[in-house]
């Protein structure tokens, strides 16, 4: 036993992992400017060389690893990554700053500075390539330091990943074989880690500041329902742990078939993805069809935009997979924090409160007609059910435009239904005014809580705010989906909300006739929706509405849903 | 007569004013980078020495021009820049670039851009002064080049003002006497010279793109309430406007005393003060008190905070100014758009988003509650009626923490009423779950739109989110309002939708108790709130609520307010 007290964050994918601690290294931290030579000019030259060979050693075997392992991207980006660290002119920048009378930590470091404004400079592609050489830069010096190697640590037997915060770069190789839990001291609901953790399926807890404290090697249990990490557990406690996250994913694995509640009202189950990579994952997990196809990465990346033709093969490719299931794509959403190389928007103060997504497209209504020309083109001759719809749709005037140049760019009533995004407080307050001209609603519940609480979802400190349970977002659901019901129209919900079991039954309860989420949250959501009467979601969307916070909601709820507890959750 | 035809914008000052555009001098453009010097280098640097004299001389003539006014804090400002011109370093590098074989245009250009980055680098106020040095480049550079001056043109009779934009530098020096009117391309009924334009009392039109084509000259009829630009008037069409205005302004000079409706319910009108300097012109329009004292102009510019005694001695002018009127004080709003030189944030990806105002306090609680301390300190043993409120609450979980800690600093029962401001969607939505524990509540319209749409308050190009009349913020308003009602406290308006006078009849008609403006229009509203009953605001705000856009609710709601046809507006 141990006098360390358990700790408690926000849970955020469920399942439990038992095991030891481990903790990614904090950053390696800048080696003093002007730090002197100490030594032998030649001897500093060779140590500094023999770190760049290291590393670049280390990268190339991580890119093979990643090979074998069928993630091809990962090992591209990471056998680039070898090749930058082998660049002579790196080492031969550090010589001189050695010769010049530098330390080698400093002037390995300084090499680095000179490449990575470069880098900057050039903008684009090279300049998101920044992060890539600063993990480089890292690598080199915790070799030539001794300071432990940054990034996802190495063990042998399965570990529970305790970290401030999952970088994408972090995370591109963790072996789901070796960790067995995420714990991080920050992020919400909708982090980074939050979702990654969903789609590969790894209990995760956030938002747990006190877990930092928690020696390596320490062996915990974490519960990624409840958010209890519970230190040094005996051994009985992870034994009642695991068989209870075994009956539930037994009676996960059970529920099959369309999403539906107990008593069989249809409620469509669908997959978020970005692309045709993402389409055997959705299959797999018994996606009915996607809900939310984020055409971005077509875009993104990219020096020039796609044509007309690579769009129509690359949304061939989607609608086809899913034989007569909807598949309901999003016009492009660039701008705030997904810039495009080949439209630079001016500078503006604030990206998320800016000329973005559908704005954006408002200037440039020949880019947006491509993009719903090649969506008619791709669908033809197709039996799959397409959706098309348009982010950011503040008023009436907005989605009056899309629908316009939707149908214009020969999206027909027959060749599709043409909505709108719901992500923006004044368009839910005032769904009403514009059902009527649209076909559907499909509502984003990051952005919309982002503006709801003008609290910007990249910032840990008010991740409070990105909390799906706040009651003030449960209102602006409410009124969206009733202006959909009312009209006649469908309405679904898109963000991670929908990913939160509960959760997705009080949506249910709110009206709101589909749920769109990453895919491997589909399964856990159709057991409990199939456990749940209409008429206990509606008990429950009352309960929570009557709560004054977060946490009031989701315990109002929770006590109105038997069902959860029937699962172990 | 002309063929050019009228043009239509949005008013935002009323009042008419007839005369010749005069259209702001578009920026002068930079000279091309390696521009080479064609003549003998002695002349080309005696030319930039009478260039840099000359502007120097001007910028002294409008110092004193500005003293003699009484604008002394315009007139240092200008004095400052007379010196900045005349400074031989600058004269001395452009000399270098000349004889580097520059011409003397790019040379002049290349020495401001050395000091330009100096002062850049500086930080702070010196980073401040570059629209300053930039400003006197241009000048230079206008000289030099025979370009039009930049700037507010210089004419001998009045005129109407054309612009694309003005900026709070363009219009320091203004001149009520010759500027007739405003008439803007961009802005919205919030920019800054929508604001300042209400606050000199001169009538303006904002949002006219197409004013920028009439030629310099024309003769054009500018109506400051509707938005029409009359080119090319005849002289009855004149007489009628301006005998209309004036019995406006009679009307309303005619209308005295404490804010009330037709049937005499008290409706107190308040100003907003940005500090002491402010309060005279409060008192000169009738201000029954302050609504909103913004305490800002204490912290920012400042390389410090405050001491406890200098904010008393502030806090104590202003609340001794009002005898026992209310006076509304905000305690700090930083962060986003107004940094603090001596507690820097991080870099926020979207400063509107972060950690500002509470948010920062709750992290910096000494310095809110040294703040609280010299409020009660201040307002000890006068008359005044001391309302102190937070900016930026998003929930109760907020609203509580300002409240503890104002009764914490002694700012008892008895010594203040403590409430909040009421600008994230979320705060207004909710506003029934935290009315019972706060004492008032005073709503921020400008903020509150910019979040309700999602659309940067900063941006022209999203100005139409912006304007007070959109259908979802009257739904906001309402929702405040009710709760505020239903809890028996206080509801206030504070943002510039109190200023606009129908607008002003909705938000009583939605349940709003006080209004509180720039002071300049205080009379206006204080007429047009006198001739008509509760009841017609009521079904005012009704109408207004039933539109599916700003225009629309504008129209619905004009139609059941007969006094405004009945004072000519």
């Amino acid at each position: 036993m141990t006098d360390i007290a358990n700790v408690t964050g926000v849970g955020v994918s469920p399942g439990v992992g038992a095991g030891p601690v481990r903790a990614m290294a904090a950053a390696v931290p800048e080696p003093p400017a002007g730090q002197p030579l100490d030594g032998d000019p030649a001897e500093a030259k060779r140590r500094a060389a023999e770190a760049f060979a290291a590393v670049g050693a280390d990268l190339d075997a991580r890119a093979a690893a990643a090979a074998a392992r069928d993630r091809a991207e990962a090992g591209e980006v990471l056998a680039a990554q070898a090749m930058m660290a082998r660049d002579p002119s790196l080492a031969e920048v550090a010589g001189q700053r050695i010769d010049g009378g530098l330390a080698a930590p400093r002037a390995v470091h300084e090499a680095f500075g000179t490449f990575r404004e470069l880098l900057a400079k050039a903008g684009g592609y090279m300049a998101a390539r920044v992060t890539d050489l600063d993990d480089i830069r890292d690598r080199v010096l915790a070799v030539l330091t001794g300071a432990p190697m940054p990034g996802v640590p190495v063990a042998d037997e399965p570990f529970v990943l305790v970290a401030r915060d999952l970088a994408p770069a972090d995370t591109a190789l963790i072996d789901p074989a070796k960790v067995v839990a995420f714990v991080t001291a920050e992020g919400g609901p909708t982090s980074h880690t939050a979702i990654l953790a969903r789609t590969m399926g790894i209990p995760a807890v956030v938002a747990a500041p006190a877990a930092l404290d928690l020696p390596d090697g320490t062996r915990v249990l974490v519960d990624g329902a409840t958010g209890v990490i519970t230190v040094d557990p005996d051994e009985d406690a992870v034994r009642r742990a695991t068989q209870a996250a075994d009956a539930l994913a037994e009676a996960v694995s059970a529920a099959k078939g369309p999403g539906r509640t107990a008593d069989r009202k249809r409620v469509p189950l669908l997959a978020n993805i970005g692309g045709p990579a993402d389409v055997e994952g959705a299959l797999a997990h018994g996606a009915e069809g996607v809900g939310l196809f984020r055409t971005e990465f077509l875009f993104l990346d990219s020096a020039e935009a796609p044509t007309f033709e690579q769009q129509v093969a690359t949304y061939r490719k989607v609608l086809s997979s899913f034989g007569d299931g909807r598949v309901v794509v999003r016009t492009l959403d660039a701008g705030a924090d997904k810039p495009l190389a080949f439209l630079p928007t001016g500078e503006e103060p604030n990206p998320a409160l800016g000329e973005r997504a559908l704005r954006m497209m408002r200037h440039h209504p020949d880019m947006l007609d491509t993009q719903l020309r090649a969506l008619a083109e791709a669908a033809r001759g197709l039996s799959a059910d397409l959706w098309v719809m348009a982010p950011m749709v503040a008023d009436g005037d907005d989605a009056a435009f899309f629908v316009d140049a939707a149908r214009a760019a020969g999206l027909t009533e027959e060749a599709a239904k043409v909505g709108v995004m719901v992500e923006i407080p004044a368009a839910a307050l005032r769904a009403r005014d514009f059902a009527g001209g649209v076909d559907f609603f499909s509502i984003g519940t990051n952005d919309l809580a982002q503006y709801a609480f003008a609290a910007d979802r990249q910032l840990g400190a008010l991740a409070r705010f990105q909390d799906p349970w706040q009651p003030a977002l449960l209102d602006l659901i409410h009124a969206t989906a009733e202006a959909a019901n009312r009209a006649g129209k469908s309405c679904g919900v898109c963000g991670e909300a929908a990913a939160d079991p509960a959760l997705a039954c009080v949506l249910v309860g709110l009206g709101v006739s589909s749920l769109s989420m990453s895919a491997p949250s589909l399964p856990m959501v159709r057991a409990v929706l199939a456990a749940h009467t209409v008429s206990q979601c509606v008990r429950a969307a009352d309960a929570a509405r009557r709560g004054t916070s977060a946490d009031t909601a989701r315990e109002l709820a929770r006590a109105a849903l038997p069902g959860l507890s029937a699962l172990g959750l």
